[in-house]
């Protein structure tokens, strides 16, 4: 019972403050991916994260070549707006890789279209939204997980 | 298919716009009970809940007693890490009152005590943790709902 959370690029550290809180709450393994939108040791990631960062299971990679290099062999699913699935759909098996982009924009293009097969989207029910906020988009893809996982 | 979320006296305004946001992109009603821990139109608000705040569906109330008073025929779900019974295990029907407390303490005991039957929590798999942040709280538990109706 254990997934990994892999942000690239993310750029709000209270975001990921909130989602370091997730992984250590779903027992997930984190995994950032460089350039950040901050400093890994900012204030406000550490207000945001608390006392409990010292205890996350975490990686941090240079580049996304670097965390593809290395985990080519690992089963993924990707999270867009753009996923024509939606996140109750996905059979979430023992260390699945759940993959989100950056705040602003999301995973970039070249991504989204060569995983086209694995790309899933959390429903929206208003024309008003294009998203939700990062941190409440893994929380919900963590728990459904979870879910499956604990009432199967 | 639409869910009542209700926060009582929000502290952080980060956190009601996201929720603001959760609640328009569901089809979910806002309720905020007062006092609040900023101001309504305050800019951090409007900045998290950003331009789609106008579309919300919202109420307000000036105190618990107000809130409760006016919904006491509504069924009521309360969620506090002192519930026993998890999330998942919630019969999520049309029009269910999700009832949330500050960020800080919680719900208070009064509230918790007199509703001890349905007092839920979203379980936590880490000693390190005791809460989750309030609006990955109520975006787990809404898409709960939301999964069960769905894809009952």
């Amino acid at each position: 019972m254990a997934f990994n959370i892999v942000l690239i690029e993310p750029e709000i550290p209270n975001n990921t403050g909130n989602i370091g809180r997730l992984a250590l709450a779903t027992g997930s393994h984190l995994h950032l991916v460089k350039p950040f939108g901050f400093e890994l040791i900012d204030k406000r990631l550490k207000r945001a994260g608390l006392d409990y960062w010292q205890y996350l299971s975490i990686s941090i990679y240079e580049n996304s070549d670097a965390f593809f290099s290395q985990h080519s062999d690992k089963t993924k699913v990707y999270f867009s707006s753009h996923g024509e699935r939606n996140h109750w759909s996905i059979d979430y098996k023992d260390d699945l890789f759940l993959i989100f982009g950056k705040e602003s924009v999301g995973l970039s293009e070249e991504i989204t279209e060569k995983h086209r097969d694995n790309l899933y989207k959390i429903p929206l029910y208003s024309e008003h939204i294009r998203s939700l906020n990062l941190a409440n988009a893994v929380g919900i893809v963590v728990y459904e997980g979870l879910r499956q996982q604990t009432n199967p």
